[in-house]
């Protein structure tokens, strides 16, 4: 059995999504950031990276979105969330799942994490100031690159719910959403998906 | 035929070693960092991000580091870059990939391109004097990790490039080597390989 260690409203949503579309059994264990608990010892030793998502396998421990992303899809190939079979259909997955891990989510990080790159108060407040500029910049290329009615066009792959999360945060990171029409149709349609529904309401305690 | 798009000394490097090792046909473009050629239109048409690496395929145009090298490996099987049949070690494959890419990668990056995250010099310099700190971090995250020869243990993947060329810019960005003796033992191992020394006489113009 699968166990995805989780907190909410983090980029965790989108493996948590895909383990739903897969169809895999798991177990949640929820970390609260605002305890602090991703820097515990306890998770530590599970990954000491002190970051959310872990996924435990029956082998070991997995991290990192797109690692966990393609996992979920190689290990569920019913479910067909990649196109494995096809080295150049597989490449653009994985191309734009690298570009919102090293790209958008990065950008986003600067709001909340800039004590990662710089020490002084005004530099991380520096940095704040330009995460609406520079987020909105990744969803230029997001945008034109959505041609819908999924990331990859008609087939819903693991770019889905990976995009889909880090949408949910373009509001707070005062990205003005009228300029990303497809980007904002696309979250509406994965909002719409059974997955995302019982995903959310994993993560809420309401399920 | 592939053609790669790349700079000297850039994560590029990655890619151009692993076509190397796959036995891969290609043509090398190479674009002058110092000429800004990767904002111009020419360059900008292959690659809208404007960044190196941009690999052309006979399908189409990838990008990301991490992508480009996953896609090498699935289609040159025979040189047994990536394991490809088992979805967890794949999964660690990618794993170690994405961190390179999402957090070494990204921290290295905010000594020469902070602009992307702030507008105030001032934050900038901060940004670069936590460089050598936060690049540490993420090498002692590499360090625990590298139990040799080969990043994946017995067998050489795409793993060993990235890493290799990553490995590069330690000493440009202040950290300390002899506190990272495995990473230093697995770059000198690298530098042994012949398709790494073909590719650093590749960009250096003298192959
Ligand atoms: N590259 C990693 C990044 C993981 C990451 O940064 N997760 C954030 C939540 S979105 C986290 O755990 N932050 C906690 C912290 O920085 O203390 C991935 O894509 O999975
Ligand atoms: N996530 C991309 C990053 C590519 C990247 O940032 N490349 C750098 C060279 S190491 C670049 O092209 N920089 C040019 C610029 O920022 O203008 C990858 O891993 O391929």
């Amino acid at each position: 059995m699968l166990r995805l260690f989780y907190a909410p409203a983090t980029c965790a949503l989108a493996t948590h999504i895909a383990l739903i579309e897969a169809g895999a059994d798991y177990d949640l264990i929820r970390l609260s950031f605002a305890a602090e608990d991703q820097r515990k010892p306890a998770f530590l030793a599970i990954n000491p990276k002190g970051r959310v998502p872990a996924l435990v396998t029956e082998q070991g421990v997995l991290t990192e979105t797109p690692a966990l992303l393609a996992y979920v899809a190689q290990r569920y190939p019913a479910a067909r969330l990649a196109p494995f079979d096809d080295a150049f259909a597989l490449a653009r997955v994985q191309a734009f799942n690298s570009y919102l891990c090293a790209t958008l989510h990065v950008a986003h990080s600067h709001r909340m994490r800039g004590y990662r790159w710089a020490d002084e108060p005004d530099a991380i407040l520096a940095m704040q100031r330009k995460v609406p500029a520079s987020v909105s910049q990744c969803f230029e290329v997001v945008e034109r690159e959505l041609t819908g009615p999924w990331v990859m066009g008609g087939a819903y792959t693991i770019c889905d719910p990976y995009l889909f999360t880090l949408a949910q945060w373009m509001e707070a990171d005062g990205v003005d959403t009228d300029r990303f029409p497809n980007v904002i149709a696309h979250r509406r349609r994965c909002a719409e998906r059974a997955a995302v529904q019982r995903a959310l309401a994993e993560e809420s305690g309401m399920a």
